[in-house]
C-alpha cells in the first residue's frame, strides 16, 4: 500500500502516520520526494485499511497495490477451473451452452423446448421458477410447481437445471431440483444469499451486476469461494450505461480480463446483455471469440407470448442457425461447442 | 401505450398487433403516418404488457405512457406523506437530521456520541449491526449486540434507531430494536427483503441502488407499500458514473423530481454520495436548499480508527459547526431543522 | 411525434397543443385514454419539433417516433455502402485491417513499419501527424513532417494513410497528404470540422464520442453526407463507463446495431477500445464476429519507447499473430481477411 | 510515481525499469513488499511518463501520484481567481447571475430581455450567435448577426456579454462584440479552440465535457491558462449517466472539489444540467448552497417559441422569483447575490 502524503504534510504528520502503519502490522517506508512524500506500508494488505489511513490528517490519498480477492485469484491457483454438472462442463476446452426460457411456464413447455434444446447441442436448461421482478405487478415465476416442471425436463433430456435462487432461505428448497443455482445480477451484493449458495457446495452461476467493477465481481465470487465452494461460474450479463439503444452495455472485454486475474471460467449472456433477439447472435459468436467459456441464452417457442423478457428472447429455429454458426466460430479459435 | 409499427410492417402485421391489443383488454386506435404506422392501446397499462408487445413481428418499438408504479405516485395521493419515529418525522416542514457511525463499535462509544448528536439536534441515531461488506474479509458487523448497543442509546437519548437489516430472516430481531428498517443500496431490489419489510410495517429508509432509474426506485418502495406499509423514506445516496474523484455522484436533481412524481419524504446521504468528508458539509447544505426532508450523516469520534468509512466520516465537532450552518440554509428556504 | 398531456391536463391546453402542432406543419389526431390525453402528430418530424413542443403547459412529455437522421438511415439507401481508399476497401465481404502507430515518429519508424504492416495484410497506415492531447505538456505531433512521413510510407508500400484531422484550417492541407481523414472522438460533435470534411469530399473515419449515444452518432455522420460526401465509416472506440479495469468498455453491439439502422460500413477502435494491448486480439477477434467491416490496430515496434499511447499498441509479432488469427474467425463467418 | 512490478517480475526487469526512469531524469526507489515489488520514481512526474512506463514487461500498473495540472492548481497559486468582464465579477463574495435566452432571434427580444434580466441582478447576459447543434437540420443561430443584437443589448443595459465560440478561426470575430468566450461542452477538447482563446486573453468560460473527469476539466483550462491568459471561469453543467429522467444528470461535488483543487472560479449551469425548467429553481439554489460563484440561466420571453432548448428554459417572471429566493440562499451562506 502507498500512503501519498500531501504537500504541505507536516514531519509530524508522516510520523504519525508512520506509526498507524506499524500498528497495522505492516512495515513502513517513507521516500521523500521532490513535491510530496510518500510512504510504501510492506506487507499483507488487509481489507480496510485503505478506509483506516486515509481519513488522517496529512493525507492526501491511499492507493491499494494488491487485488482484494485471494481465492478468485489466477495468482493463488494457476490451473483452470472447470465447474461441472451432469453433462454441463464450463471452463475447459468446448464452449458449454446453457439455454431456455426466462420463465417456466409449463410442464408441456419446458419439456418440449429442452428436447429441441439438447438436439442442437446445449448441455444446460435455464428457467425461472422464483423471478426477480423490477415492478411487484409483474408474474413472479411458478416458484416449487416450476421447480418440478424443470425436473421433469430433466429427466427426459439430462440437461443440467440452472436456476435462480433469490433469498437464502430458499436455497435448500431449490438446491433439490436445481444442478446450478444461479445468483441474479440484483443479488450479486446479497452477501447472506451468496453465503448460503456457499454453503450448499453447488456449482454456482454468478451474474455480475450491472453497475459492479470487476473487483466487486471477484468478491462476491470470493464469498462463495471462501465458504469452501469453488464451483464457481462468472457470468457477464452486461453493464448500465448511458446506452439507450440496447438494455444494458455488454462489455466482452471483460472475458479475458477475468480469464487473466481470476481461474474461474466465464460465461457471458447476450439475451440480458443486449435485450434485443436481433442481436443475440452477433454477440454469441463476438463472445466466443472473445474467449467466453459458455453462453447462457433465453430462448421460447413463442416469444410474443412468452411470460417475461420476451423482446430478447429466440426461437427454437433461430436457435438452430446460431448454433451452428456459432460452433464455427468456436472452432476459429481451437474450441469446440 | 403506443406501439409503433416499422417502415415496412405490412396490413397483416398491424391487424395482428391490433387484436393482441384487444387481448390484453385494451382498445388499440390505428394512426397512419406519413412513414409508420403506429397504434395506441387505450386503457389500463399494465406491468409486462410493453414486453409482451414487442416481439411481435412489425414493431419498432412500445413506449410506455403510464409510470409503473402507482401506490408511490404523487396522482394518486396528493398530500405528502411523514414517515414518524419517536421525535423523528421526514417529510414535514422542519428537515430532519439522522446522524451516526457507520458501525456500532461499543456501547460506550455509541451512547456518548448519541448524546452530542441530540444536543446538536440529530433527532435520528444511525449505526450499523448487520454490516454489508464488498469483501468477505472486512468487518462485518456486531449483529444484535450492536443492537443492543443502539437500544442503549436511545434509552439515553431519544433518539430513533435507523440501522439496516439485510436479509428477510432478520427482519423479526432488528424489529424488536429499531425504529427505521433501512435497506441498502445493494438490497434497493432483494424483493424478498422489501416484501418483508413491508410485511413488518415499521419506517422503512429505502436506499437508491447505485445504478438504479428513478422508475425503478419507486418501484422498489412500491413493493413496501404494496404490503400495506405506508411509511417509506426515498434515500438518494448518489449513483456509479465515470466520475472517479467522488465515490459515488449525488445528483440533487433527484430531490425535486421524486417529491414531484411521489408524495414520499425524500432523504439525503451526502457521506456515502461523495465518500469524502471534506465535501459532506456543503453538499449537505445543498441537500437542504433542493429541498431535502431529511439528511443522514456519518459521523464518528474518531474517524480515522472507526472501523469502516472512516474517508466519508466527519467529527461531533465538525457536525456541530455543520449543523449550524444547515439551520442557516434551512430558514432561508423557509424551512426549519 | 406524440405528445402525452398531463393527467390533469384542459381541453383549453389539449387544444393549444393541437393548434401547435397544425402550426408546424403536422396533422394532429387526438387521442382519449383512461388517465391521459395523446395526441399523434401526423407528418414530417424536424429536428427541434420535441423541443418546441415540450415547455407547452399541459404536456407530460414528447416522444419522437422517426429516426433524427435521413442521409445515414438504411431506410432511404439500402444497398451498403462501400468506402474506398487506394487498395483499402471498408463495407464489402473482406474485412479490412488499418494499423500503425499512434503517433508517426520519424520517416525510418514509420517507412520500416508499413513494410510489415503490409506483410501481413493491412491495406491501410494509421499515424498521428496532428495529435489531440489532453495535456497541453504531452507530445503534440510532428505536424507537417509527419504528413510527409506518412506519404513516403505510402510511396514504399502502397497503404492508404489514415490520419486524424483536428481543425476546419488544417483539413486542406492533410488532405493533400492523406487518403483518409479521420476524425477523432473527442471531436466527434466538432460540426465546423465535419463540414469541412464533408466539403473535402475525402473518405472520412468518423470516431464515435465517447459518451454519443448511437443518434449523435448517425447525426454526427450526417453533417459531413448532409455536405455531398457519402465516404463516411463509422468507428466504434470504446465508450465511457464507470469500468476502471480498462480505458473505455468497448460496446460491439453497437456494430451489428449500426449495421441495421445505416448503410454505412464500421469500424471497430480495440487499441483505444481497451486501453490494454493484452485485451487487443481477444477483442479483434470479437469485433470480427459481430460483424465489424473493418479494425484499426495501434502497432508499434517498441511499445515501450511509442511517444503515445505504448500501453495498448501491440508489437509488429503481436500483430502477426493476431492477422493469422483473424483471418480464421473471418472465414467462421463468411468473410476474407 | 509508483511503479507496480507484476509478482512475478524478474529481477532483470526491476533493474531495466530503475533505469528507463532515470533515462527520464526520475530518481528511481526500490521498495521489495511481501508480494510485489515497487519502484517508487523521485521527482518530477512529465505527462506521458505513466504511459511511457505502462507497456514495459513486469510492470502491473504504474500509479501517478502529482496532479497533472500545474498552472491551474491551487497549490501553485493559493489566492483565488476573480474573473471580470465589465459589472460581471465571478470569484468574489458576491454570486454572479449570467442570464438570457438559448439562442439570439432578435434585437427586440434580446434588449427587451435584458433589461428585465438587469433588473432582477443579473451582470451577464448569455445567448447564443453560433450555435452548436446536434443535427444538421436544426437552426444553426444568427451568427454575426447575432453578435450585434448581443452587443445593441449591452449598450443599453451593461450587461457583460457571454456567447459562445466554436471554432479557432471565430475568436476574432467573435472577441470584437463579446465580454466573455464560452467554450461549449462538446468542445471541451478542441484544443486548436482552447488554444485560439488562450492567445485572445478575452475572459472564457469552459463548460465541462459531458463525460470529462475533473482531471481533464483542469487541463483542458490548462491549454487556455498556459497561452497566457489566466481569466478562465470552470462551468459544471452536467455529465452524460444512466439516469433518463433529467437531461444530464449535475453533480454539485464538484464545485467544492474544483475549488479545493483549483484557484479558478466555478459557475452552474442548472438550464443544461437538469433540462427541465421545473428543475431550475432548486438546482440554482442547491449550487449556491454548494458555493458556487455564479449561475448560468436559460431564459426566455416565450419558452414555448423558443428557437432552442424551450424545455429547460424559464419565463422572466420565473427568474425573478428564482433571484429572489436565490439571494436568501446566498445570504445563509455568507454571499451576496
Amino acid at each position: 500500500m502507498i500512503v501519498v502524503m500531501k504537500t504541505d504534510a507536516t514531519p509530524a504528520q508522516i510520523d504519525h502516520l508512520s506509526r498507524e502503519i506499524e500498528g497495522f502490522g505492516l512495515k513502513p517506508q517513507v521516500i521523500v520526494g521532490t513535491h510530496q512524500t510518500v510512504i510504501a506500508a510492506i506487507g499483507e494488505e488487509r481489507a480496510g485499511l485503505v478506509e483506516a489511513l486515509e481519513p488522517a490528517e496529512g493525507v492526501e490519498k491511499v492507493l491499494p497495490i494488491m487485488a482484494p480477492y485471494k481465492r478468485a485469484s489466477s495468482e493463488l491457483k494457476r490451473e483452470r477451473t472447470v465447474v461441472k454438472a451432469r453433462d454441463l462442463a464450463v471452463g475447459g476446452n468446448r464452449v458449454a451452452v446453457i439455454a431456455g426460457p426466462c420463465s417456466v411456464e409449463s410442464e408441456e413447455q419446458i419439456v418440449a423446448l429442452a428436447i429441441k434444446l439438447k438436439a442442437k447441442g446445449a448441455t444446460g436448461l435455464r428457467g425461472g421458477a422464483f423471478k426477480p421482478r423490477t415492478s411487484p405487478y409483474s408474474f413472479q415465476g411458478h416458484k416449487e410447481d416450476g421447480l418440478k416442471m424443470l425436473a421433469a425436463a430433466r429427466a427426459e433430456t439430462g440437461l443440467a437445471i440452472v436456476t435462480e435462487v433469490m433469498a437464502p432461505e430458499h436455497v435448500e428448497l431449490i438446491s433439490k431440483y436445481a444442478d446450478v443455482l444461479q445468483i441474479g445480477a440484483r443479488n450479486m451484493q446479497n452477501y447472506q444469499l451468496l453465503q448460503a449458495v456457499g454453503d450448499s457446495g453447488k456449482p454456482a452461476l454468478l451474474k455480475r451486476g450491472m453497475s459492479a467493477t470487476m473487483d466487486e465481481f471477484l468478491l462476491a465470487a470470493e464469498y462463495i469461494l471462501d465458504r469452501g465452494n469453488p464451483n464457481v461460474m462468472l457470468c457477464e450479463r452486461g453493464i448500465r450505461t448511458f446506452e439507450d439503444h440496447t438494455r444494458f452495455t455488454l462489455p466482452l472485454a471483460s472475458v479475458p480480463y477475468l480469464q487473466d486475474k481470476s481461474h474461474l471460467p466465464v460465461v457471458v449472456d447476450p439475451s440480458h446483455g443486449t435485450g434485443k433477439s436481433k442481436l443475440v447472435e452477433p454477440m454469441c459468436k463476438a463472445a466466443i471469440a472473445a474467449g467466453a467459456d459458455a453462453l447462457i441464452i433465453e430462448v421460447h417457442d413463442d416469444p410474443e407470448h412468452a411470460m417475461s423478457d420476451g423482446a430478447q428472447t429466440i426461437t427454437p429455429a433461430a436457435f438452430a442457425t446460431l448454433m451452428a454458426k456459432c460452433r464455427r466460430v468456436a472452432e476459429a479459435v481451437d474450441r469446440g461447442l
